[in-house]
């Protein structure tokens, strides 16, 4: 990737996910990035993407992305780990083969790079979807950048779901991050990487669980710092002095999203447009 | 204070405010000091503490310290910026009348020490209520500390009843952080202290608007450091594997304090009991 390019710096960076997931990394790049313009796809008509298949993963992929290609993005983040285990390389070569040549970044390296730069005794955690785990990205990524590191993964096939649906949180939550910590804590890692967007929101019981020293590696935060160097590197960070613009598109029904997704992003979320994704024609 | 005590590590840790506002320093305490007990009392019926008189303050928070102290708490934090500026030497005073010698710590100090340890620059910004600035609290806890350093105080009279009221967030308080932010920004400071409990739950934006190298200190990050100090150098942290129990304690309406009150302390509240301050009999 990378090279000369010429798309405008003055474009936002696209953001996807399957739902309002995503909007967890949305907001650590509104933070970290706070002049850069964003606009965000939720593909709500067909979350969640935990289930599916690969095939299936690229496809809706690639069809989302070209949504946001069609808004003009200068950046592509896929903000959901299913969809960068499946379609990452699918994605980044759709991308090349456009004429402006936009990068693609997935959350999965990143988290890796970050957990393999902060852990100490060499054992990481990762909490994430069955999906997640079993494709293996986490661990080719983590032996990729160091081999001596040892990965011990936890599949956590209701957290996802019980967070979306849970508000307040209750005991219930506790008590099942707290079963999926055990094999973390006997295991002695001392890093956790969140693998799934949903998790930063119970970032406190699983510090607690996991107890003050374990350190903790979400996507959010380490695809933000990513992005930072991506855009850099390529002169395409935004040059102004005030804060910039986030929009909102999705598939799916934009009152739900609104509810949920405020909850995500912990920042007002204004205007939703509804699209269908491959034809950017309204679907209401 | 210090000295040697017999008060038994067993017993919970005592953190009291005049209202929700606390729980986001019970929070850091929570994920900081998993193995430790605490009691909590939110001195609801007398909320908001910021308009009122120091004489006032003095008196509220010697009738909740005791409240507390019959629960058999080992140490005291005060979880109330102007509880702590207004009372703080009255309650340490009381505190080491009674025969075990309780501890009692504030949050001003411990967010003055943090915010000297963290800027480089040496110029903090403070963001608090007008109470808070006025009682010159800060000004003197950081001078005492580095006398080099300059402090920018902004009084922010709207913020904290926002938040408290305003769920989901909206443009307004996106707005008004904006507003607060300007003068720290054009003073280039490169640390602020969130001199009021409630602001950790507008981080997001004040992070955005006063740009990702500014340093953000907690009321509820620093007393945590400074709790742990205090235990472990009396001998008195909780030695259990587990983690330990909250509850919680209010003078006011109980449902009202667990439905705001969720928001503050992101974790399930569980039991809240309705209690009299300074005679500890229920009052509903």
């Amino acid at each position: 990737m990378g090279g000369v390019t010429s798309v405008p710096r003055e474009r936002p960076i696209g953001v996807f996910d399957s739902g309002v997931g995503g909007l967890t990394v949305l907001h650590e790049l509104l933070v970290a990035l706070p002049h850069e313009d964003f606009v965000y796809l939720g593909d709500t008509a067909r979350f969640p993407y935990g289930g599916r298949g690969a095939d299936e993963l690229e496809r809706f992929s690639l069809e989302v992305a070209d949504v946001l290609v069609k808004r003009r993005v200068k950046l592509l983040v896929v903000a959901c780990n299913s969809a960068t285990a499946a379609a990452l390389p699918a994605l980044q070569r759709r991308m090349m083969e456009t004429t402006l040549g936009i990068e693609v970044l997935g959350v999965v390296k990143p988290g890796a790079v970050q957990a393999v730069g902060v852990t100490r005794n060499g054992r990481i955690g990762l909490l994430a979807t069955p999906a997640t785990v079993r494709s293996g990205a986490y661990q080719r990524a983590i032996e990729d950048v160091d081999p001596h590191v040892t990965l011990l993964s936890v599949e956590c096939p209701d957290l996802a779901g019980m967070i979306e649906d849970g508000f307040p949180v209750d005991e219930r939550v506790v008590a099942m991050v707290r079963e999926y910590c055990g094999p973390l804590r006997e295991g002695r890692v001392d890093t956790v990487i969140l693998g799934c967007t949903h998790y930063p929101l119970v970032r406190p019981m699983l510090q607690r669980s996991l107890g003050p020293d374990v350190s903790m590696v979400t996507s959010g935060a380490a695809a933000a710092r990513q992005v930072e160097h991506a855009l850099a590197s390529r002169d395409l960070d935004a040059r102004r002095e005030g804060e910039g613009d986030y929009r909102f598109l999705c598939t799916g029904d934009a009152e739900a999203f609104r509810t949920v997704g405020t909850r995500f992003l912990q920042m007002p979320l204004g205007d939703i447009e509804r699209v269908a994704a491959g034809t950017e024609r309204a679907a209401a």
